[in-house]
């Protein structure tokens, strides 16, 4: 089984690099205050770090071991260490530090649904901790064990199921192992003209038992749908035995548990496969590029498009400064294609009179039939044009589309520098989101000053609903203090997590609660929510042996 | 507070009438062997019914009258009965009886939520049930309190709490009170030119508060989504305090408290108010009417619309069944009419050599702007063509928009002249469909047979989702056994349920578990299901107060 990085995002070779970027080094340098040419940290020697020993009472390994084999047992250090934590900023931090926190005792590879039934039985029968694991890119510290949780603890690895089990096309359904990481269930899918359609930033990584257990969102998600509209039925084995709904395309039969399931993390059972909407791989697809004047005028526009009898797959507009981080990552151009920028230039600022500083970029997408594509399309312009905004082709469009998976590397290689970077996201009603983005901007800025720092924050919207939409920031700055980094960064995080909450929004859109947005929970969803929340999971898991402490404590 | 009948649908004063229909008596008579000229069975007198006396301990009803004033209790007879049962055929058959099983002790109305948590804080000092009431036409037996119940039963009937409170125009949001029935939401929204959008068979009687409760679905659902998905946020009383959920458009905070009220059925508290999506009333909105060659041939048409980049309002049609049925219920034609159905008849038989006694009428739904409605239009008529059908013109969508709420009267009129008519509706995968109509169809029979009677039944596709869509069953017949029509009924009802079951369906695509499905949940999401809903319910209510006994036992 592969794994990512121990001690960072994506395979072991694979970075992100600068000096195909003339415009990049200047804008870090300029925003952040770090020296890109500087030489990188060196990565730490895993060996190096001590590495508590591993727990296991002989008798629940013997148990595990007639359940998977001998084989798919694993306690080496690399194998706990990779299952330990997710991949969040904070994550990556405290690993490269060689704060592992609670290392789980053993890794198990379950191939089968029985499998993961039987490690259940040998779990709950020793009385240890069981936390299922995907692709670890959890960014929602989801994945971690309680630091002092004195039971044995078992992670679950799914690798081992990551089928397409079965395709109905009559009726659209795909049933896929909790295990198929994104890019195994397109191929597959693909191989017969289908498509799940769910392109989360995590996808090559990520897997749909861990798109469930987070109710991820993917980028076209506005055609396809998130994880829990395209998520028909579930298989969880439970700590009472296994839970079976039925792939019916909707019923009145509440409280569901199909829902119960979405965004429980693990704290509910194990999730071994789902029954998923697939869809034909469209005639044509195809994302456009938008430039608005300003921010303000973008967001209108995406306002009016949502009531539109438009429906594009891709709605995406970025702030200024989403903007320019865009442009500063622009490759070498060859002559012909400065020519075209000095062009484009002289025609944004002399005949359309835009502000460079403080245009915005936009994406938006089309899928379906020749003539589908063009009569959206045509709708959307119509819009956009309503709304100063105008059209600069497929160009953009293509580059975001190739290199919408690459943005965690950005993070590892700013990290590798010194720079702490970071994503939150919320969504909030159409009305509230310009006050939102205001409101949050304003608290980012006053808690950069706090922390001494020049910081620099960026968002977009995306996803948009007919009611409201996605707000995604993106933060970055260089700690004033190397020894109390992780201090400087929950100052920016939480007043960015608390501007959500003030002004409307959710805790999050799509990434989960796990411990990292637990302490928002009760401003949420009310204290009343949290109740029935731990109602549930008590109810369902008296023992606390699934994933003990996400969601609520 | 004005309420339906006591011992039928509706409004006292309108009822169904056959003498302007002139194929309907035949058509009755050969199907269910029932004289429509026969007198029709005279109401019983409230008065001669035996009614227990209600029970209110003095401080509990000293504390109610403290919390929604003296005027707001209600405890004569004729409100203990409105307020005993939903509408269901099995209501009606017993209220008609002087069976009124467990009768409220007391009907409260409170108009605020404030007020709302003051009857349930003075119901919960006392340990009395209580269950709230909207419009009381649920079939599925969630409004009636156990038979055996000793505590002190309490209606709380959301009638005053029927405002619209806030609209927000840019997000496309209504904030609504609970106890709003469907014409106040849409006068109310109709009169700033918006719509809700929500109109299920019963939206003349029913309540916002009991379509969330019931996880309800309405005739537009296929563009306005189900209650499901146009319910944003909800406020809800329970046992605990007051649950408060924001109106975000997507959260990936899970499981989901929102999700865990929809079909909740009371059991978790009383909702008062909840926001909502609500959209422009459209430039255009038009039924069309189809014909099929056959129902095989019906349903991939709809199967094929369902993914094809056509997006309709309604899509529905009838098996050749409900399509007689139909035609049985068309009114006196004019000369010039009855000269257009001799030509269609014509055209149908001679040019399109259609088997009338096989043929499916359908109507397809679109709404948007002039252009929206061709395009949209223009992709179904190639679809349907492609499966035999065509286009029959806006006329007979024009009367089913008109008449799409009368149903309910038409089966009051058959209990009158001693027939029992009722409806079930499941859905299932678009694959499944004619495998799972054929069995029922098949089931129903052979149940009609082992009872003795010339039974009818008939179905129709309603409510495409990407993956399946809903089968709506009606049957009707008339007892061979009047002492025990009750115990034929369920042998009918049963027989159509399991089939639901057996053949892939789920127990109800729209009308809730209550007591009348409970039966089958355990079938339907696997006792795993059914431990953790009620682990949910017994958490949050743990002296089962709350509307006891409904969706688990």
């Amino acid at each position: 089984m592969k794994h990512m990085k121990w001690w960072g995002w994506g395979e072991e070779g694979i970075s992100f690099r600068h000096d195909d970027k003339p415009a990049f080094a200047a804008f870090v340098k300029a925003v952040i205050d770090i020296d890109v040419a500087r030489a990188p940290a060196s990565m730490p020697d895993l060996d190096s770090f001590p590495i508590p020993s591993s727990f296991v009472p002989r008798e629940l390994r013997e148990s595990l071991q007639a359940v998977v084999g001998a084989g798919n047992l694993k306690d080496d250090p690399l194998e706990r260490v990779v299952h330990a934590y997710g991949k969040g900023l904070r994550d990556l931090v405290r690993i490269r530090r060689g704060d592992m926190g609670r290392l789980p005792d053993l890794v198990v590879y379950p191939s089968s649904e029985s499998e993961v039934a039987g490690i259940v039985k040998a779990a709950l029968s020793a009385n240890a901790v069981v936390i299922p694991f995907g692709g670890g890119t959890n960014i929602s510290r989801s994945l971690e064990a309680p630091r002092h949780e004195r039971r044995p603890v078992i992670s679950i690895d799914m690798g081992r199921m990551s089928s397409v089990l079965e395709i109905d096309e009559v009726s659209r359904l795909a049933r896929v192992q909790a295990g198929a990481l994104g890019p195994d269930v397109e191929r597959h899918l693909n191989e017969k003209s289908w498509t799940l359609g769910h392109f989360p930033d995590s996808f090559n990584h990520s897997t749909l038992g861990g798109w469930i257990a987070t109710r991820s969102c993917g980028m076209q998600s506005d055609k396809y749908g998130d994880i829990a509209d395209l998520t028909r039925a579930v298989r969880v084995v439970t700590p009472t035995g296994v839970l079976v709904t039925r792939p019916v395309p909707s019923a009145s039969t509440g409280p569901s548990v199909r829902e119960m399931i979405l965004g429980s993390e693990g704290r509910l059972g194990i999730i071994t496969e789902a029954t998923v909407h697939i869809h034909r791989v469209p005639q044509k697809r195809q994302i456009y590029g938008y430039l608005f004047p300003d921010w303000s005028r973008g967001l209108r526009a995406m306002t009016a498009i949502a009531e539109s009898d438009a429906s594009p797959s891709v709605t995406r507009v970025s702030d200024a400064n989403e903007t320019r981080f865009y442009f500063a990552t622009k490759k070498h151009e060859t002559l012909a294609g400065r020519a075209k920028t000095a062009i484009s230039k002289f025609y944004l600022e002399r005949i359309k009179r835009f502000d460079v500083h403080r245009m915005c970029l936009s994406f938006i997408g089309y899928e379906g039939s020749e003539e589908h594509v063009k009569i959206q399309k045509r709708l959307v312009d119509d819009i956009v044009g309503r709304h100063g905004g105008f059209c600069v082709g497929t160009e953009p469009g293509e580059l975001y589309d190739q290199k919408k998976f690459d943005t965690p590397y950005i993070r590892d290689f700013l990290l590798d520098r010194g720079a702490l970077a970071d994503v939150s996201e919320t969504s909030a009603p159409w009305s509230q989101l310009e006050y939102l983005y205001d409101g949050v901007m304003s608290r980012a800025s006053k808690a950069f000053a706090q922390i001494g720092v020049r910081g620099y924050i960026m968002c977009h919207l995306a996803h948009s609903y007919h009611s409201g939409a996605c707000l995604y920031f993106t933060f970055a700055f260089r700690p004033s203090d190397d020894n109390h980094s992780l201090e400087q960064y929950d100052v920016i995080k939480s007043a960015i997590q608390q501007g959500f909450i003030d002004l409307g929004g959710t805790l999050s859109h799509h990434h989960a609660v796990g411990l990292e947005h637990a302490a928002w929970l009760g401003q949420d969803i009310s204290p009343v929510g949290v109740t029935m929340i731990r109602s549930l999971l008590d109810g369902v898991d008296p023992g606390h042996n699934f994933n003990p402490g996400k969601i609520v404590g």
